[in-house]
């Protein structure tokens, strides 16, 4: 077992390679070829257009300037100083209150780090146990942990004490935190200029009408029964095969931009080939060949297009209906319109980039049926994926490969290639397995059938959440698969689980602040540094962009993925948790943790990530429920810690606990979670109210005429759909975006 | 263990007894002078006022017409010629429903039945691995049933393939079943004619305003955020301590009827007492003394009543609001108001007489407070009853009522009544606490704050069914009280506890098959035979009774209790599905109870039992919900008795089963749910529409203005709030209320 000096050594080592990572960071960041990489998100406003600085040649990709290295770690103040209002319109409300999930774990480990080390640790030191036990290996951290206690010892009493003072500490940040998110989103809600999806409530399940098409269905029978309020609808069109076409016809067009650029430079016409990717097949002028290609695929895109838009089985059974006012939409989202509540399914239509096209005509009963499919799909994905890895791992030795590919027979039966191989391979099915995990839980999300791009993200965090928490989490302190341990738990009775995991929960206190090392601080480090999006860049750059839309595709920083960052936060909370009352040591690990990650995630999110929708934090009620899992796993661990210490009052002291925690949650839902859900009608009215008064004018339906058409009948690029405009109207950062672009892209694809 | 012999005996003696039952009964209700007990509800109804037969004085009291008793068992074909739409009118459709479980029950078991002794019982005759058994007493039930299969046998394959059929007929049924109640309270809803409750919402949790009162805040909010809607609202006051006056004003008025009455007859100035109950003090004029009693008490009232109207404190923060259309209260009921979910709680308002007027002012919350007290103490009264329990049995022995009461010494030490004490005695406390249970459940509904009488009936009965589950069926099978098996199932694994109790299964048959003639034949023919309310009817006539009113409330059958008789047949389903792949011997016993429990409760419904409210059927989420736990568990221990069976493939062959049971229960659920807690707009719409049609010059206001005022306030009697009228407005079957008893009440109390 790891003493604590070896535990400082590491983590001396891995402070080093996280500073060196900085420094790193802080020169590249300053080298204007980099700063596409660094900025994407100012670039993607449109405040930047090119490096800051400019001049000779040089200049232009290397920073010369001295001065501006000596204060390389000023990005941390910079990115702590924008307060959260601004921030709120700079970045999202999404990003903001992600951003403050790592300030949630600063608020609640600070105090517990304090109080743990001012009470727990000075007991368990003097406890004095592992000193008398001759012939056994102890390290200082077991010291400073519970098992220093001797068995049935008062001292417990303190641990017990200390769990209640941290479960309601907890209950305390939680509760103010829940309050205080739902007031941010009720007030961003509030603070939002005009959007069509304020105005517009999404149905589905349209039932078939045998005389009427789809549209009119709709419109006869919101006509009916919202007659007040009732403003217009958009069909939604099945319009997959269009989108290939208009995705390809934009290719064409960006080669021929491309060559045209070229041929404005060299004034020679340049020269393709007309076959894959202009690699083989005959030579051919490339403008010609293009423009050729332009026209011909524009011919079957129209066609397609008509076909589309009158055929109408290419209407699939939903609609999006928008209101005269908020207050009709707000009660349309939140009535049941027919006695069937199977057909005529309303709610809140998500915004219109949010959207996610491929789900929307799915019928109730396939819908559960393909819950069922993927619920009992993710039980074995999480208890059963290690049979198909081991599978694939014993194929894959040196054996293998000789007989599939014997031309690299030579190269592999040398020594030094061998050994590398033979080391790498074991693990390379299950590395790439976490490597793909996310798209496999996404996958599995978008064949439950959700409809906007935010939910489909809190969906696969769930799952997600559920694998580290029995696959890292249980795998670690329980070395073994997952299948292992569910036949483990199968067989024991329900109080032999946490007292079998709660006893090695000491144990694992090292290996758990070396994985904090490792993988937390490591891995904000990297975060920042941002190697692997730097170097495609730059790779992209030198040799696919072909023009300046190309180099933005480039430049594209994505968007923080919710789905796999925040149920790791979840997991260093949970470890956190689990180890306040156990071996507060890994407490402070925890903590810095969380700062750095607070100051990085700050940073990122001011300059680099650009969220692709905009769901008013509607993920809080997720977060809020994992955490309230986390405590109650800490606490029944606890409990089957210290039932084996030898105190039979400990079980009952403790039991409450988690009791209580259950209320917590319950009231906190109760209290909150509707602010998440639903849309207080009080709050339509007030807006209503607002612009009636300001806007009498306003002609409603010619701005919501458009707004929830399928991306390709825009005519603009599909990831962008045009209401993107809306949410950045931006008051307090300038944010002219450069729409000159997106109009230009507009005029020679429509 | 009993023979099959044994079990036709018990049988035979079980049928008779019940048919003798049934003979007395027979006899009994033609008596003329126990009409009242036996068809009290066309009384309350109004179409009777007296017995049939009148004639000679001998026949008023006793039938001497042979020729009645020859068809004595023709209330049977009476009870079920009644058709269905008849029976909502005259019942309700609470009650029709509420029978349509027995009939539930039928359809789900006869095939079962006719399947299990096709298939399961010919597979277990031949078993014969109970003959192979040298010196173990086996029974021919026990041949019958799953035990007489050898280990590792082939033919649990038959048992398991009957299961999954077993399973989806029971998904079958269950899923008609739920369509055909939706389908008839949607009917229901829409037939109905005006009622307050269709255009009122109960808000509660109306936040304090210093400078308004709750009226006058409730009325601006409402005026604000529903202004095309609102019509008007009713405040709630707190008038407990005045309903208190009402009460013992009307006690006396009953004695000053019965004394004038006396007066008229015998025209001698009746005497009485005027200390308790005109038992003790002096002997004073009883006319004079009424009269002068009701003067002085009426003064009082008034005084309270006008403090009660006035004092903004007797004002709870809760009201019931009205709006201009049914879509408009649909709407209001079914949306958040404020941005505070804690405050401005909006749902449907129960109709008038189902109002709880106590729980109407609990803020946010004290409720979820007192529902975790109460979460704990029901688990507190499950598992640890029988402490108590036990404690007052140690107390209540002979010894101890000698030296309670030494002047009984010489009455208990005779032999007989000391042996009969002896066998009475330890007992007694556990039947008192069972006769005593449905009370404490209900007062426990009660302290968690539900405002309908219907809803504290739903909840009582999942709180029975809960005690039900593990105290009569779990502790039937694993002989020892909830505690012990608490502590067992505590230290057991979770594939454990289905195997030991599966395992035991089989060999509780014949208790079970005992019990259901018992409890359930004899229940039933109790049932009918009412012979406690016919003993009281009488007691009361003789003794009690003054006045016509008084008659009244001696005849009251009171209502079908559902908190209680609804978990006790889903008992019975349960024992029917548990035993229907292991000893189908059972079934035929189920069968003849629901079919009997059918006929007997039709009559029962038609004429006695008068429902104090009508829920629209909304209790069937949860008769659906509890049938689906049923048939988990009944998977369950099939699971857990089949792994003990030497036959690996059975627990993944039957795995599957729970899964798509606990599947096709969200489906259920999401497909007819909303049918039961919602309104559909739609249907309010047409309603709506159909009423402006119909009655243009409907004044709503007037209509509605005085329906949900607290009964005190009406000046009619307590339990019936005038606005019962509307419920009885009866197109098929003649009933005339007698109003003109109510007016008179009316008119001297008011």
């Amino acid at each position: 077992m790891a003493s604590l000096q070896d535990i400082t050594v590491s983590a001396a080592i891995n402070l080093l390679s996280a500073f060196a990572f900085l420094v790193a960071f802080a020169i590249l960041r300053l080298q204007p070829i980099n700063d596409r990489v660094y900025f994407p998100k100012w670039y993607r406003k449109g405040i930047r257009s090119s490096p800051r600085r400019s001049g000779a040649f040089v200049t232009k990709f290397v920073n010369l300037d001295w001065r501006t290295y000596i204060k390389f770690l000023n990005w941390m103040p910079a990115a702590l100083r924008m307060p959260e209002p601004e921030l709120i319109d700079h970045a999202g409300l999404d990003s903001v209150v992600y951003i403050r999930i790592y300030l949630l774990g600063l608020k609640l480990f600070v105090p517990l780090a304090v109080l743990a080390f001012g009470v727990l640790v000075p007991v368990n030191w003097t406890g004095g146990t592992l000193e008398h036990i001759k012939n056994l290996t102890f390290s200082d951290i077991d010291k400073l942990s519970i098992s220093n206690v001797s068995e049935g010892s008062k001292r417990f009493w303190a641990h017990i004490t200390m769990s209640y003072v941290f479960t309601f500490w907890a209950f305390f940040v939680l509760y103010t935190e829940y309050r205080t998110v739902a007031a941010m989103r009720l007030r961003f809600l509030a603070s939002e200029s005009r959007r069509p999806d304020q105005f517009t409530v999404i149905v589905r399940n349209v039932p078939p009408d045998p005389d009427e098409t789809v549209s009119e269905h709709v419109e006869h029978f919101f006509s009916v029964n919202h007659p007040d309020y009732y403003l217009t609808h958009q069909v939604v069109y099945n319009a997959n095969t269009l989108a290939k076409l208009v995705d390809k016809k934009k290719s064409l067009q960006n080669w021929y931009t491309y060559y045209s650029n070229k041929y404005e430079k060299t004034l020679q016409r340049p020269n393709t080939k007309s076959g894959f990717c202009g690699l083989i097949g005959a030579t051919v002028d490339a403008l010609d060949y293009y423009s050729s290609e332009i026209e011909k695929l524009s011919e079957i895109e129209a066609a397609e297009r008509e076909k589309v838009m009158n055929d109408p089985k290419a209407v699939v059974p939903a609609a999006f209906v928008s209101f005269k006012s908020r207050w009709g939409a707000a009660v349309c989202a939140q009535t049941q319109l027919c006695r069937n509540p199977t057909i005529w399914l309303t709610e809140w239509a998500p915004q219109p980039r949010d959207v996610y096209w491929d789900n929307l005509a799915i019928p109730y009963f396939e819908l559960t049926v393909r819950r069922l499919l993927m619920a009992v799909g993710l039980f074995f994905l999480i208890f059963f994926f290690m049979i198909p890895i081991t599978f694939v791992q014993s194929l894959a030795n040196i054996e293998g490969i000789e007989k599939v590919f014997p031309f690299l027979k030579p190269l592999i039966e040398m020594e030094t290639i061998k050994s590398v191989i033979q080391g790498f391979l074991p693990g390379i099915a299950l590395k790439i397995f976490l490597i793909l995990l996310p798209t496999i839980l996404m996958a599995m999300s978008k064949i439950e059938g959700f409809t906007s791009l935010s939910s489909l993200d809190r969906r696969s965090a769930g799952k997600y959440h559920l694998f580290i928490l029995v696959n890292v989490f249980l795998g670690s302190i329980i070395t073994g698969t997952a299948l292992q341990q569910l036949k483990t738990f199968l067989d024991q009775s329900p109080t032999e689980i946490p007292k079998t995991i709660g006893v090695s929960i000491p144990m694992k206190a090292t290996f758990f602040i070396t994985y904090v090392m490792v993988d937390g601080w490591a891995g904000i480090a990297a975060e920042i540094l941002r190697l692997v999006p730097l170097i495609m860049f730059h790779l992209k750059n030198a040799f696919l962009v072909k023009t300046e839309q190309d180099r933005d595709q480039a430049m594209d920083p994505g968007c923080w993925d919710f789905a796999t960052s925040e149920p790791r936060i979840q997991f260093y909370i949970l470890l956190g948790l689990v180890y306040s009352a156990v071996t507060p040591v890994l407490l402070p690990f925890i903590i810095i943790f969380f700062a750095f990650s607070y100051v990085v995630s700050r940073h990122q999110v001011i300059n680099v990530y650009d969220q692709n929708y905009e769901s008013g934090a509607s993920f809080w009620p997720d977060v809020h429920r994992r955490l309230i899992i986390s405590i109650i796993i800490s606490q029944l661990l606890l409990i089957g810690l210290l039932s084996t210490k030898q105190i039979k009052q400990s079980t009952i002291a403790l039991v409450p606990l988690p009791v209580l925690t259950f209320w917590f949650h319950r009231y906190c839902k109760g209290r909150f979670e509707s602010a998440f859900v639903r849309f207080p009608l009080q709050e339509a009215m007030i807006k209503d109210t607002l612009e009636r008064a300001t806007e009498p004018n306003l002609n409603l339906k010619a701005y919501i005429q458009d707004a929830y058409i399928h991306p390709v009948f825009k005519g603009t690029d599909l990831e962008r759909p045009q209401s993107v405009f809306e949410d950045e109207n931006n008051p307090l950062v300038p944010t002219k975006r450069n729409s000159k672009q997106n109009s230009e892209a507009g005029s020679t694809t429509g």
